[in-house]
């Protein structure tokens, strides 16, 4: 937590619970040209963002038959180095204080980010997609199908 | 987790791992008119979808400030009567199997659902929106800004 961890004008925290609800599982790793999250886009773009990598870990290939077929995925990831106990925050890139939930930064109470990819191929356990935003190493904890916003019938996928 | 521990012809699980990664904290709860998993639609619906409401536990109200200024939000929520050991999975409705990462299925190793809901209004820690589709009593875990599809400009919110 080191790089958020600063607390800026108008900033303010709660205590966090002393025990989880419940319990996450890593199950793979994204490589992006990212190192810290500093350097990350504020939000990713699977149209033009650079080729990332997916690496889903081998207890879970079987969970990856058939994902091919789709052309956009949403990926959910856990941003390990952001701060979980700012209620309201004054980010960077505007100044201006907000609540946590009015506001899309990894810090927040459950830091589980959510993007929407475009799938670009499949190579045994690695996935090759566009639209990510995060630091190299991030943990992946979902891969969903989901539709491109710009299809006309936004059709539910199975 | 009665209502899905059947497996199904085609399905495979794996066993799970020993320790989480990570704790989760459930920061609300979610009420619907589907009082189980069994009533609950495919997926919900932003625009004709029944009135819901997300209740925000009392420690995270500072982070609600603002939020109203949204009109779509992305909503997190914890599937916590889903199976978190299938790879294949055969749903009733289509009967063919298909590798979990391929499905939209509440039953993952993470079972963390997103939905994209309109925000109709917000009265104390209470949240009125349409798009749920989840059982009555889901835990919340967490709230973002998120565009509505069909704006023209999908420009990445704050």
């Amino acid at each position: 937590m080191s790089e958020t961890a600063e607390i800026r004008p108008g900033e303010e925290t709660v205590n966090l619970p002393a025990h989880a609800s419940a319990g996450v599982y890593f199950i793979g790793r994204i490589s992006t040209p990212w190192k810290s999250p500093r350097e990350c886009p504020r939000r990713g773009d699977y149209k033009d963002g650079p080729l990332c990598q997916i690496e889903v870990f081998a207890s879970w290939d079987a969970a990856l038959a058939g994902l091919d077929r789709h052309s956009h995925l949403q990926i959910l990831y856990w941003m390990d180095r952001a701060r979980r106990d700012l209620v309201l925050q004054s980010p960077c890139h505007s100044g201006v204080t907000a609540g946590t939930f009015s506001l899309r930064s990894p810090n927040r109470p459950n830091p589980v980010a959510s993007s929407l990819v475009a799938l670009e191929r499949i190579e045994n356990n690695i996935l090759f997609v566009r639209g990510l935003d995060c630091a190299d190493g991030t943990p992946l904890i979902d891969i969903k199908p989901e539709n491109c916003p710009h299809d006309s019938a936004r059709k539910a996928p199975a």
